[in-house]
């Protein structure tokens, strides 16, 4: 049985679908105005790994993601420049130009961190009639007003407002009435529906003239058309809860009548070397620049050791670590592989020592997916496997092979390679056995200068040998 | 100066976009709900050289390109089933997981053709909207009616209809009414919306009802929407120009008052072994058994021999020509970028061979995209090559790689390798080089066992060594 910290009840609950094996997972997706960052591979990795151990759990999910390319503002308020048409204001493009360049972008990125696509990855832009749908029918209801072409939600009228932030209604309606659109009752009110200047780039008819969808009002018809008007879990990050998470319920659950959503799920952010991520302290970390650092597994392998809903720190150290650690997990994985074939079928069942592995991985997973503690499972099954390689224990290896692949790569997503982040080919693996064979044979001849010359130019072109008591072995490094 | 054959006017004619140097080009994406197949590539690789050659003429192209998630019925008709709802059926999923899943398979097959995104990939569902405000100007301008909850357009209304395929509108009113929809005036008439069942999985609310719109209306209001309501380039294939594009021509010209399209471009179809290419036939080739068999770069170097205007057989014997012949040329512009620097600014201006071969290349591309004569520059520029390998002549070689450079992979979007399909690494190449210094090494000890051995292990690795007059040169071989 998982067990989930649900930020709606602030306590850990067993997970319940409402119709199970089928369970419904919405996670906000990237605004796709700029490259992706430190703090989108925190969140996407995080909801990554739920929905695959859900699957691994037995539970049919369906994930839906969405992509925000119209409507949310700079600043996340109700005022302020759209962030795509400012974008393209900058680089001189049409805004579904500059929505397109970096969705591309942020799904390359995604693909480099292994995480699978979501089943429906929907544009904002793409819902307009659905959306302008529920904002008529929270007017036809009375929990909205329109104001000089605006649509509003009251939140005044809605009395669960607050319930997943923790904010009270009553103090946010008393708060001070700063920079309060013109026709606005109160200041928390939340646009629905924004009207349109002529010569606004973006804009669509509706009952209420031209205009575009306030930002909150695609999670919620999004979905819902796609999960149901109850959905069984939506994730997203910690600085979403408010107060796009909480308008969400509130235009959802106002529509409907219905609980909108049964488990929210929040990932916490990442701060750099101790500060908060941003562009102006000069210490944003894109994907494509840690990529080129680090290789994308080795920011897989850091982000899981950390949980969701902690926050995680970044450094240059904490990255190397996470490299040295994931290089010798990998390079186990491969060793495993190299000696038994994989393929064959072992006549025995697992024994005892991969049965209670196995069963620690699910109770880490299972208590809120603790993937730390998940990976503290794999190092012990290193350490065991490293054991039946001594013993030349074929049949524990090939069981030992196959719990990598289901615990390591199907549920955590890591592609073990022998050096992080780069492709080896079976031609290298020809070549270096090759040169260890001349390399023998000069030891043989006592030919130890020849011997330590192929030593030294394999560890420049960057593979690193060691001689065993039988064998030598090898392993790739990088710089 | 381009010339280009306009399926319009049926000759070829001077390029000259509406405002240069800005053009707008709109071709016809897939329907997905099945994995792309040789047509696709044929179509997209030849839109795609033609956007690059257009870039590389000193055009700023804006390339849009649609996604067909909704409408596209059954045998192309008014009438079936919708293709993406079916396969929903099948595959037991919600039709937007459908289209989700093969738009994915698209642009995988298309990146891995080295085609480049489009500037704008939109999707028919998100421009619902867009598309019932062109119906409604339609029908306020007497172009279409309403009938039973669908809305038609009138082709008697529009005295251009056919004027793109070449049919009369008198031969399509005089046709036999067979299976004409209940309310339709003739049979040739086509549905712009159409009236949706209750339990329809698609459907959007509209003027006249719940309802989904026609397969054509999309690709009239999604080009004009980021184009404009005269746009200079549609590209498509062949089976698409009736009635698929002469009906974008109808709805688009009597809504506007203006020329939709300047040139209309259309790719021929393919064959296989002379046949036409049917699921029921057999012999349907998807695109990832085609990679699989031939390696992506083959398959588009196979559909540049030809030309985007001629019908193209398929065959096994074809396939494995384009993948020597392409072999051969990689392989001597692999040989150009070893022996020097390429990032040596030479001296000189590139001399008069190579001058020549650069204009003969631009001239085959500007008359009507001649890319097989194009491909037949790149093989004289190889055989220059060589000699000037013999000749040593360093400087030319340089020139030459320059030159492969732009007319091979930036405008054909050839990616060179060493082995079609096969990437080679930066440790591969200096492992080689330390075995061959070893070879040396053994030649100058007179110890011809081993440097024999050597060579042949290379060789049963995949690596030819060939010994000159100064150097060994090396290269990978295939199976």
């Amino acid at each position: 049985m998982i067990h989930l910290y649900n930020t709606l009840s602030k306590k850990k609950e067993p997970f319940e679908p409402l119709h199970p094996p089928f369970v419904g997972m919405y996670v906000c997706g990237p605004t796709v105005y700029d490259d992706p960052h430190l703090g989108h591979a925190k969140s996407y990795v995080s909801f990554d790994v739920i929905v695959r151990f859900l699957r691994a759990s037995g539970y049919k999910v369906r994930y839906v993601q969405n992509i925000t390319d119209v409507g949310h503002l700079l600043g996340d308020t109700d005022e302020g420049e759209d962030r795509i048409i400012k974008k393209a204001r900058l680089e001189k493009l049409e805004p579904m130009e500059i929505a397109q360049k970096y969705e591309v972008r942020y799904f390359n990125d995604m693909d480099l961190l292994n995480n699978m696509r979501p089943d429906i990855s929907c544009r904002a832009s793409g819902y307009i009639p659905e959306m302008t749908g529920l904002v008529q029918s929270l007017l036809d209801k009375g929990f909205a007003y329109q104001a000089g072409g605006n649509v509003y939600f009251d939140i005044s009228k809605f009395g669960d407002y607050g319930k997943l932030s923790g904010r009270k209604v009553v103090d946010l309606l008393e708060g001070v009435r700063v920079d309060v659109a013109e026709g606005k009752r109160h200041a928390a009110d939340f646009a629905l529906w924004k009207k349109a200047d002529p010569d606004h780039i973006m804009q669509w008819p509706s009952p209420w003239g031209q205009g575009y969808p306030g930002w909150h009002l695609e999670c919620s018809v999004m979905s819902m058309k796609y999960l149901g008007e109850s959905i069984d879990i939506h994730g997203g990050g910690l600085d979403n809860q408010f107060p796009h998470h909480e308008c969400e319920i509130a235009q959802s659950e106002a529509a409907t009548g219905k609980p909108f959503v049964r488990y929210w799920l929040h990932n916490n952010m990442v701060t750099i070397d101790g500060q908060k991520m941003s562009k102006s302290l000069g210490n944003f970390k894109s994907l494509p620049d840690l990529f080129g650092a680090y290789g994308p597994m080795t920011v897989r392998f850091f982000i899981l050791q950390g949980h969701y809903r902690s926050p995680q720190d970044f450094s240059d150290q904490a990255l190397e670590a996470a490299r040295k650690g994931f290089l010798r997990l990998s390079q186990i994985v491969q060793d495993i592989g190299k000696p038994v074939d994989a393929s064959a079928s072992p006549v025995t069942e697992p024994g005892p020592v991969w049965k209670a592995h196995r069963e620690r991985f699910f109770a880490f997973m299972e208590d809120d997916f603790n993937t730390a503690g998940a990976i503290s499972v794999l190092f012990d099954m290193a350490r065991d496997a490293q054991k039946c390689m001594q013993d030349a224990a074929a049949e524990d290896l090939v069981h030992a092979g196959r719990l990598f692949d289901e615990l390591g790569s199907s549920i955590l997503g890591l592609k073990f390679e022998p050096a992080a982040g780069q492709a080896d080919t079976e031609t290298e693996n020809a070549l270096v056995v090759l040169l260890l064979e001349l390399r023998r044979k000069f030891r043989q001849e006592k030919d130890w200068a020849s011997s330590d010359a192929i030593r030294d130019r394999l560890l420049e072109i960057g593979i690193a040998i060691e001689d065993g008591k039988d064998k030598t072995t090898w392993r790739k490094v990088t710089g």
